[in-house]
């Protein structure tokens, strides 16, 4: 995001949020009790308490679980890695290829096409608002964005690169040699993979969504959300959603099993995918995943790492039923559902970045070769 | 391009420029002599009298030709729908997967990657500045932007969509309904195939590149061209290369036989892909190709119809031997590189667009499904 577009977004958000809450905001060690507006004389004061033990709205600016710096040169630099082809071995797909900002960081397939048109066994998930997260992939193998960002670019099924083959790209062209100088100043050889991780994830870090009806109605703001989304999080809470899904990015914190009270169908949870167990090795982490962020969920349809599910409010009634065991009357079902679109902030507005010019020694791109049959350009 | 880009690039021009051509630039009816400054005592002023023959510099806005409108609604629709992949089958592949806006409008692959990873027969041509060719692709056989926006939509190699299938993706997004209503006032069914294009062709008509060095100097600052650059301006005159590639664009407006004194070599001309001939049956046009534009085409290898050519000078060498039968000296082949290097001109901020939500009936994307084997997202 551009200095220009966080100011803006600062300033909307400041705009309509009471002056004690915009102070609040920026500073992460703040307690939701203290995020959250005084209103007592208003009818929705109740429920609005009960909801700020459990949510936090999310703040103007994130920053670095680990303290990791934040500064212009690597978010530049980690904005053009982001949105460049290159980094692909086919030159053909980015970041931005499966976490697309203008789709709500996913890619709206059930699960994303990679390296030769091969699928991917999982839904791709948002890269918005994921510096909430304790842990990244549906199965929290990677501790950290920067550690995440590592991932695809090497996968097989997706990018199907190799570092080297990445550095050597990377160092081929004096407009990275530029940026990656700017964003590691003082180091003797900057351009490196850790570096490479470092600057993609201060980029993503910027990608949060801040301001939603929810967000907008916990500062304060009765008439934020309609009586039908307040009946919502009403039945929300007392089904009982909150106890995976909270927190600032209403999710993204815990492991749980899918299926907790009952194994979905197997459409919906396929039997090969075992979940946090490939990464534990555990046998109480079989279909074991991370409980998903329901941030901007209503914009990011397919749902569930098979993505087999189109529609949000029959994720909403299978959630219910596999980790639950409740069975949601119609009506609570559609409130639930209206009131997950409450959840969808304000989206990035992000300039696309100009792409270094390749050098004489930039590896070419490597697709698949097959015959031409069709139409010509 | 916001208002605001448009806005900065025009400032940024009429500061450059003397102020007698910031008022002509606009008026696409103006003479090339009538845009360029006078400078009799620069001495630069013959060399530039001479190009001011041949050359015009981009203007700060476009027109399109035929005289459409463009206005604000139709080119934030052709923006979010050039930025859209499920305007192909698949869900994968947008106008910009192929033309990105941070590659100068190329993809950088010898041939483009489409459906089913199938790779297309011809390099995929630049749409900055396209707005000033005489006709569209490689072969000339799309008259203007909108119909060329028509086909890679449909080819079966491309985004293998249908226009049945596009229309009703469009019809079952609210987002989508409201700004094709906004571009289009007053029609009873704005979402047609036809609006499509225009749309798309009114946002292309926004991706001109103006202010390169060349440009600036043909504007009368002796100092926005090197020496060696000059030099080259003088040797691609003297060569002749002028006689195709001349104008607003330095190309795009007319057809020459790839190969009009000596036939490249068949790896750079295929043998199977004759050109015009296909869209003509004219035997006048076998490996008849339009000459294309050099704007920007220090940004934008490979080269050629076919997209083998990975090096600048390389082209340069090749398009003289075999179009103009020269050989040129090593110094005339890096000056006339060093030249076309001038002709990068500013590269069009584009905000990425944030797309429409998917409704109830939105067609879902039909990507091949292959067997999951390898690592999860």
């Amino acid at each position: 995001m551009s200095p220009r577009s966080v100011f803006l977004l600062s300033t909307a958000l400041a705009f309509a949020a009471p002056a004690a809450f915009a102070q609040e905001a920026a500073d992460p060690t703040a307690t939701p009790e203290a995020a959250v507006a005084e209103a007592p004389g208003s009818p929705d004061a109740e429920l609005r308490a009960e909801a700020a033990e459990w949510f936090q709205p999310i703040p103007r600016a994130a920053e670095l679980p680990s303290g990791r710096p934040m500064t212009q040169p690597r978010i530049e630099l980690g904005k053009t890695l982001f949105f460049d082809p290159r980094m692909s071995l086919s030159g053909v797909f980015s970041c931005q290829s499966c976490h697309n900002v203008g789709l709500g960081g996913t890619d709206m397939l059930e699960t994303s096409v990679g390296h030769g048109w091969q699928q991917g066994p999982r839904n791709s998930p948002t890269m918005l608002n994921a510096v909430f997260n304790a842990a990244q992939f549906w199965d929290g193998r990677a501790e950290d964005m920067a550690e995440q960002a590592k991932g695809p670019v090497q996968a097989g099924v997706e990018m199907n690169n190799t570092p080297d083959n990445l550095i050597e790209t990377l160092q081929s062209m004096p407009g990275y040699v530029e940026l990656f100088q700017a964003a590691f100043p003082g180091e003797e050889q900057p351009i490196t993979f850790d570096n490479f991780a470092l600057a993609i994830e201060a980029f993503e870090a910027t990608l949060i969504t801040p301001n939603s009806a929810f967000d907008q109605w916990l500062m304060g703001i009765d008439g934020a959300m309609n009586e039908q989304e307040k009946r919502g999080l009403r039945a929300y809470m007392d089904a009982g959603c909150q106890s995976c899904h909270a927190g600032v990015n209403f999710g993204g914190q815990e492991y749980y099993p899918f299926g907790l009270i009952e194994a979905p169908d197997a459409s919906v949870r396929p039997e090969g995918d075992v979940g946090r167990y490939q990464v534990t090795q555990t046998e109480d982490d079989q279909y074991v995943f991370r409980a998903a962020p329901l941030r901007n969920v209503a914009m990011t349809p397919p749902y569930f790492h098979s993505g087999v599910i189109w529609e949000l409010e029959d994720a909403v009634r299978i959630m219910s039923s596999a980790q639950l065991g409740t069975e949601l009357t119609d009506e609570q079902a559609t409130d639930i559902t209206a009131f997950l679109g409450t959840l969808t902030g304000e989206q990035p507005q992000i300039v696309h970045p100009i792409l270094p010019v390749r050098g004489e020694t930039t590896p070419r791109p490597q697709p698949i070769s097959l015959p031409a049959n069709a139409p010509a350009e």
